[in-house]
């Protein structure tokens, strides 16, 4: 839930004014997204999303989210497309904070995803891959490896009040993922964050995929690694291989995948979880007691690491060789 | 921010079918309304919004509730609209809680509002108690004064930390308000609850009035009394005689205020000032420390309570005797 800032009404039509949109009917602030405020904005025209970044996204990261959501959708991607004002910029100021409009997309997020919809996002995952190799900005990935370690120092005095042990198990990892990351794998713009309440669906398509502010340069075995970590676990732990295949299985349809990078996906995955499992940690950690908004729980990715972590060789991941 | 309870998608598209709007094509969780969880839904034909009732509101509550709006609705005023399912019934269950669709209305909520904004919200006011008088439902009004004395007796013992002395003078108050509540003057349906951001605006009409889980029958000119003190002050306390004016001007057009009605307002605007520090109060006290909504500050209503308090006759409001 996330509405951090209220737009007056005055300020808003001010605002839209700087578009060529139609005049504002509605604004309503929406549950979506952790780090901005987002707006359901209904013109005389159309419906928006109107999103105001809060400090947690740095500014100087914006014209690259911006820009991909513009590149991407050009190009026929089910993205959020920025709107442009009169005067040519998709980045405006409101309420002193820097703000955008992007069209609405329709469609609802699964919150029990199917087998069906593993196979839809590999292809779409695909997709946004191949449509973003002639973007030419670029964004370094700083949730990786050397993420990593500022976020264990940032957590392990305290590591262990979640998890007897878990201090260590993290430091272990690290400087295993320090010696042994893959560095050069096929790489170019890629997601990030392709967690479920990010990508919509309605009826048998997968109609949007949204919330680009993770998105960064790194490899794209890495992406379908955050989606096997967030689409195909059940919600008692259990690994669902079926899901994992439908992914991978649609995902190299569209795009080639290497034996290189089908041999480090055990690897890409157990980092995955650990960049999830830090996040969440360091969350937990620094939440006031007894927030309305419970962070989630760190040890749900700590299991997943130690699942990835136990892995003989991709095959798991239910691949045909 | 309301949104307590995640709606699967399997639950959303079967709860819809049973009504005859077309299929959902969007549901988005709205920060709107804190006692429910509100969602702006989509579908095919229209925008509605979907409420899923919380445990705060009593199921015993939602026939007068949802009977109130369509009552009102039926009548020309601008209100959410139930919608009803093919069974007719306008009142459902998802996700174990009880749910309703209502109509969706245009319109911004003033974050600043003007006396413009009074003056149409006194017209709108008097049109709605005008169209309540012959709905058959009846709901007693449990935040009066027995259910001061009630949240009085939950709050004593702390309430001096909220401000030195305040235990001593809401017991005053309230015993003021048993020996001297007006209990004759006309009543009807009201809404008690009439807050800015329960009343939308769009350009320069009133285009809905929300919010209808504190209706109940009362005195009239109560409802007039909150809107005096939700309305009519200003950001630094300060109380704005031309918007109180304006209100109770435009008021007095559509429904006819008897000098018994007038002569008690400054009571009961000091009685609704207490009501709300009460609620005010109970929920600063018992909020989990550093909880992410932050509770409203009781001693606002404090001040607005002192300063009805002092008021010798209700020529301070700007009425034209």
């Amino acid at each position: 839930m996330a509405v951090y800032t209220e737009v007056p009404d005055e300020e808003l039509e001010a605002f839209v004014a700087r578009y060529d949109i139609g005049r504002p009917v509605s604004c309503k602030g929406i549950a979506e997204g952790v780090e901005n405020s987002n707006f359901l904005l209904t013109t005389e025209r159309a419906s928006f999303i109107l999103t105001l970044y809060e400090k947690r996204v740095r500014r100087e990261d914006l014209p690259f989210f911006i820009g991909l959501m513009e590149h991407l959708a050009a190009r026929g991607i089910a993205c959020p497309t920025p709107v442009k004002a009169r005067d040519g910029e998709a980045l405006g100021e409101l309420c002193k904070r820097p703000a955008a409009i992007v069209t609405f997309l329709d469609g609802m997020w699964p919150r029990r995803p199917l087998a069906r919809h593993c196979q839809l996002l590999g292809t779409a995952l695909a997709q946004m891959h191949l449509a973003g190799t002639d973007y030419s900005l670029r964004r370094a990935n700083d949730l990786s490896v050397v993420g990593w370690r500022r976020l264990y120092e940032a957590t392990k005095d305290r590591a262990d009040e979640v998890s007897p042990g878990l201090a260590e198990e993290i430091r272990c990892e690290i400087e295993g993922f320090e010696a042994h990351w893959p560095k050069h794998l096929p790489a170019g713009v890629i997601h990030a964050d392709l967690f479920p309440d990010n990508v919509f669906f309605l009826g048998d398509r997968l109609s949007g995929i949204i919330d680009f502010y993770f998105a960064c340069n790194d490899a794209y075995a890495y992406d379908l690694a955050v989606c096997l970590n967030a689409w195909c676990f059940e919600t008692d732990g259990s690994f669902n291989v079926t899901k994992a295949r439908m992914l991978i299985a649609a995902y190299r349809k569209t795009r080639a995948v290497s034996k290189e990078e089908l041999d480090a996906l055990p690897m890409l995955a157990r980092g995955s979880a650990l960049r999830f499992l830090l996040t969440r940690l360091y969350d937990w950690l620094n939440h006031p007691p007894g927030a309305f908004v419970k962070p989630k729980d760190p040890r749900e990715y700590l299991d997943k690491l130690r699942f990835h972590a136990g892995l003989r060789g991709p095959g798991a991941y239910g691949l045909e060789p």
